[in-house]
């Protein structure tokens, strides 16, 4: 699945137009710096992904009949939010490929990215307190520690086989979700108004992005390089126990657990991901895995029952059937 | 020079009843948090300062007779923002010790330090956000991507020796000044009063930011971890040409400066810093530096001109002594 998929573009049609200003917004934001800065932002361009982020931004103004001229600024500083986390999670995740493109912490170093990162956050908020009202810096920056703490917390429980599932989906709501709920409810509600569309817009955009992760937990284990485009296999060398293999983990008996255990802790070892689908029968955990999602974004869908028929409510819905059979 | 030191005190004695309140919601905005966050956020506690900028935003306050209830809270957020850029300078100097306690991504590693310091800066916005004035986030990102991109093109302009002189206060002036600028602005202006007053608090922030930044520099190459309290040496190690090495390097015959480059840069070299000290004469090169510190603490003194003769205004006065002093 590339960013330039046509399928994609195909049910984003309905905000083409408002997508292309929101990518103006964000080259106009990005493109007015020093050479060595702008060095580094035209190589983070070019890994920029889906922008789903700001797509959501954009579907949940016109799905609730609530879009401004700003709508475009809020989906692209979300998108410079989301940008950023990319950029340090480039750091934490000590992933070697993103979107085909080096990583930014390995065409430069580590200094870089984090210098990268901490600029993108700060043209992110400088923007918001440029907007006429600042519901979009108060609810961003809220979500950007959640962010963080989310992540602090993911570090903090690697190996931890017996994490509970709430455990999982509070540290994979924490740091994804978060945006994707962010999103959702800044399209509804921004400048302000409907408090009750914009929790539920919110509730819908949780479901996804928590939906979002878990099927990219499930490519990290299944998928290749070449597929996903990216690395792959980062949460088992990272440490990071995720739903499938939670499920996997639970359900075994001790001698494959030992097995588990192994697998990810064992030094020196290559290829963790590749020997955990070699050595243990993951199916059943991802099929579970899968099944959540789904039952996730159905529960997200069912916000949108209060809104009118509209080519924007028929695009969120595609799209949630978009980012689901990605896993397959 | 250390953050307890008593002369400091004293000098801070008129505001010494606004930074309790400062470290109060220093403390309530950085406590309430799970268990992961919080023992790193104890660790940085630990290593808070001299709380310098939180004081210049009192003092400026105080000084320009504007003060308000948020006085306290600005104070606190500008002091989060410089802590954050201090965890993520953690990883990007490779500095050793810090206030004497072990730089976070020492005791812990380089994700985490960048996951802190974002978190750092998550809580800042998000504070700022709270308060009843725009003014502080407003100034607040535009000063965040300032330092970034003043870090950055520090970063990008390593063993630089024939960097002008303007280009290393540039740089010095994005990455410290600006901060330095910015709380005296906050102090003066804060919600939004007389800009004309704002901007010469915030020119006033800008030279003692950048003297700072001159002493600093200094200190790393003549200073002892013992008296200055963090790594020193650092400068040379990462490649940073600093105001005496440049006017050093100047005023070299070209076997001299080949000796220069050559202690930055041969492969291996241990203690960089003092070799550079045993090989070359540095005191015409630090006394032009000190000069060109005075001469800047100078200038911003005298935008206090105008200011009635207050206990703030003296303190400010003295303090710009004290910073100056602690070069010596």
């Amino acid at each position: 699945m590339r960013g330039s998929s046509p399928r994609l573009a195909e049910i984003l049609a309905p905000i083409e137009s408002p997508m292309k200003r929101m990518r103006q917004v964000l080259r106009s934001q990005l493109g007015d710096e020093s050479a060595a800065v702008s060095d580094m932002i035209d190589h983070v361009e070019r890994f920029r992904g889906k922008q789903l982020r700001a797509a959501l931004v954009l579907l949940a103004g016109e799905a609730t009949g609530n879009t401004t001229d700003e709508h475009a600024a809020v989906a692209a500083i979300v998108e410079m939010i989301h940008l950023a986390t990319r950029v340090h999670d480039g750091i934490l995740d000590g992933a070697e490929v993103r979107r085909r493109v080096a990583c930014v912490n390995e065409r430069w170093d580590n200094q870089v990215a984090v210098l990268l990162g901490d600029f993108l956050y700060a043209r992110a908020f400088a923007l918001s307190t440029e907007l006429s009202s600042r519901l979009c810096s108060r609810v961003l920056s809220e979500t950007t520690r959640r962010i963080c703490v989310g992540e602090i917390h993911q570090s903090t429980s690697r190996y931890d086989f017996e994490m509970r599932e709430e455990t999982y989906e509070e540290i994979s709501g924490a740091k994804t979700a978060s945006l994707y709920a962010a999103a959702c409810e800044l399209g509804a509600r921004y400048p302000g108004g409907n408090e009750e569309l914009g929790r539920d817009l919110s509730t819908m955009g949780w479901s996804f992005g928590l939906a979002f992760q878990i099927v990219d937990d499930c490519l990290d284990l299944t998928g290749t390089e070449e597929e996903v485009g990216k690395s792959v296999g980062t949460d088992v060398e990272d440490g990071k126990v995720t739903l499938p293999v939670l499920y996997t983990y639970r359900k075994a008996d001790e001698s494959m657990r030992a097995k588990i255990r192994d697998i990810y802790t064992r030094p020196g070892l290559e290829g963790r991901a590749r020997l955990l689908r070699a050595e243990c029968d993951l199916e059943p955990g991802l099929a579970y895995a899968q099944s959540r999602a789904r039952t996730l974004m159905q529960e997200g869908l069912s916000r949108l029952a209060r809104l009118p028929l509209t080519p924007a409510r028929a695009s969120i819905e595609e799209l949630a059937g978009f980012l689901l059979e990605r896993s397959f």
